[in-house]
C-alpha cells in the first residue's frame, strides 16, 4: 500500500486540513489532531473521499452502499453528496440519534439493522448486489486504510511547520484498525500505540498472541459505538502487526474524564471512541515522547450523552 | 490606527492561525472563525499579546495589571507567562470558576472583587501605581484593539485561499467592542454586524442614536458573562460609527440554540458570549451575503452550565 493521498495531492481533498493542538501531559509538549474538526465530526471522511473520488464515471452512477454505527455513514454520505454519488447505508437501530440524523442530513438513504440478530454485511452485501452499487467497506479496503493515513501526513507536515521532527509516536483509537494501519503506512517511523475501551481491545489482544481473537461473545457493549467492531481484519491486523505496534485499554471513566478535559482545555467535543487515546496520555498508560502524536478521532455524540458525562465530571480546580 | 499585526508579522505572532469553519445558513456558505479554539479559548489572546510582546525591558520587569471577566485575564495571564512576564488580575468573584482556574492554572496573581459593590478599575489602578506594573485594559486600548483586529486579517488569508473575496460581512459579538473595532480597521471593505445579548445592547443602541449610552442600572444580569460591559469607550464607540456598523441583538433561547448547533454540527464549545453572532445568523436577524464572515469568540464555560444548557435543548432530528 502507498499513502499517496494528502497535501502531497491537494486537488483530490476537498476539506482544509483539521487543526493539530498543543497541550501539556506528563511534563512535555503533546501535539492533538483534531480529526473531529472534519466537517462530518470524523477522520472517515478521508477513507470515503478518497475511495469514491477514484470511482469511475459508470460506477458513480450505481451509487455506493456501505455499512457502519455512524462516522463512516457520514464520511461516505458527504463524499456522496459532494461528488453527486447517491449513498445507501446500513446502521444499527441503536446508533446515536446524532448520527443517524447527521447522515440523513447528507442525503443518504439509511437501512436500519438490528445489531443482535442481523448481519450488516449480508444486508449490504445484498443491496450491493441488486443495484449493481460498489460496496465501501469502513476498514477492510486498501483505498479506505490509504485515506485514513493520509491524517498522518498532515500532521507531520504541520509539525514540521513548527519547527517540531515527525512523529516518532503516534497514539491512536482502534476499532476495525483502518485508521490505525493507515497511520503506520504513512509514518512508518513512529511507534504506533492503538488504544481500545474495555473488552473491546481486540486488536491489541491479536498484536500481542500474533493472531486474530474476536471480542469476547459476552462482553458488555461499551459507549464507543465507534469502536465496536468484534473482529478486525487481516489486512488491518497484518500491517499493524508488521509495523510493531502494540496495544493498551482505557476505563470508561479514563475515557470520561479525557472528553472532560478536551471539553476544558481544548474547547472541542469528543465522542467517547474518539477520546481514547487521549485518555491513554492522560492517565499515564502510554509514555509519551519528545513527538508524540494523539489522535483525536472523532466528536459526533448525542448531547443527552455529553451532558451526562459532564454533569458527573468534577468542576476543574 | 495602522492593524499591521497578524499574517502579514507572523514573527510576532506564536499560535497556528485559529480553524475557519464552512456551513451553510440561509442557503448560502458562511465562514466562522473559531476564536473559541485559541489555546486560552478566546480572541483576547491576540489584543493581549500585541500589547505585552511590544513592552520594554524596564516595562516588562515591572509586570502587567488588568481586570476582566475572565477571557481577557486568560489572554493576558498566556502571554505573561509566555513572555516571562508577572500578572495581576482582577476578577470578579463570581466569575465563572473555568474562567478562574484557567487564569490561575497560567500563573497569574488573582484579585478577586464583588461586581456589585466594589471598581475593577479603581482596584486595578491602585495596584498598578503601588508596584509600577503596565495597566493592560481589556478593550480601550489601541494596541488591544489593532490585536483583536489581526482574526480579520487572518480569516481574509484564509477565505483567499479557498479562493473566495474578502468577507463582504461580519458579524461579530461586541461586549466593550474591541473585537468589533479592531474587524471594523482590519477589514475596511466589509459591513460590519455588532451582536450583543438582550438587555446589554449598550454599543447597538449607541450606534443608532450616534452617542454612547450605557446598560440600564437596572439590566438583569446575562449568561453572557463575556460581554457584559455597561459602557463601552470613545475609541471602540467611535471606530466602530465611523465604519457604519450597526446593531443587532439576540434572546438567551437563540444563544442556547446556537451553542447547540456548534455542538452538534461543528463538534466545537461555544460560551454563551462566543455565540450571540452565530445565533443572529441562525436566527435570520441577520441577512447573510456570499461571502459573510462570523466570529465564534469564545468557550470557556462551566460545565455544569453547558451541560444544563444540552440537556434542555431538543435532541437534533
Amino acid at each position: 500500500l502507498q499513502v499517496s493521498f494528502g497535501p502531497n495531492a491537494p486537488s483530490l481533498w476537498p476539506c482544509p486540513p483539521t487543526p493539530l493542538f498543543e497541550f501539556e501531559a506528563q511534563g512535555r509538549k503533546i501535539f492533538a489532531k483534531a480529526e473531529s474538526l472534519q466537517p462530518m465530526g470524523a477522520f472517515k471522511l478521508r477513507g470515503a473521499w478518497h475511495r469514491l473520488s477514484a470511482l469511475g464515471d459508470e460506477e458513480r452512477r450505481r451509487g455506493v452502499v456501505a455499512f457502519s454505527s455512524g462516522n463512516h455513514a457520514q464520511g461516505v454520505a458527504w463524499a456522496a453528496k459532494r461528488l453527486g454519488i447517491s449513498a445507501v447505508i446500513v446502521m444499527p437501530s441503536d446508533a446515536p440519534v446524532a448520527k443517524l440524523a447527521g447522515t440523513r442530513a447528507l442525503g443518504a438513504e439509511i437501512v436500519l439493522y438490528n445489531r443482535e440478530t442481523e448481519s450488516r454485511e449480508g444486508i449490504a452485501a445484498e443491496l450491493a448486489e441488486k443495484s449493481g452499487a460498489t460496496l465501501v467497506p469502513s476498514f477492510d479496503d486498501p483505498w479506505i486504510i490509504e485515506g485514513q493515513g493520509s491524517a498522518g501526513i498532515e500532521a507531520s507536515v504541520q509539525m514540521a511547520a513548527r519547527g517540531h521532527g515527525a512523529p516518532d509516536l503516534i497514539v491512536t483509537p482502534c476499532g476495525g484498525g483502518g485508521l490505525a494501519a493507515g497511520l503506520a503506512l504513512s509514518c512508518p517511523d513512529a511507534r504506533m500505540v492503538i488504544v481500545e475501551p474495555q473488552h473491546w481491545d481486540d486488536m491489541g489482544q491479536s498484536l500481542a498472541l500474533g493472531e486474530i481473537v474476536e471480542v469476547a461473545s459476552d462482553a458488555p457493549a461499551t459507549f464507543c459505538d465507534a469502536l465496536m467492531c468484534r473482529r478486525v481484519s487481516d489486512l488491518t491486523f497484518e500491517i499493524l502487526r508488521d509495523s510493531g505496534a502494540t496495544g493498551v485499554v482505557v476505563s470508561e471513566a479514563e475515557i470520561e474524564s479525557a472528553m472532560c478535559y478536551a471539553f476544558s482545555k481544548l474547547q472541542i467535543i469528543l465522542e467517547p471512541g474518539g477520546a481514547v487515546a487521549l485518555a491513554a496520555i492522560l492517565s499515564g498508560k502510554v509514555i509519551v515522547t519528545d513527538n508524540t502524536l494523539v489522535v483525536l478521532s472523532g466528536g459526533n455524540v448525542d448531547p443527552a450523552a455529553f451532558a451526562a458525562i459532564l454533569a458527573r465530571s468534577e468542576t476543574p480546580t
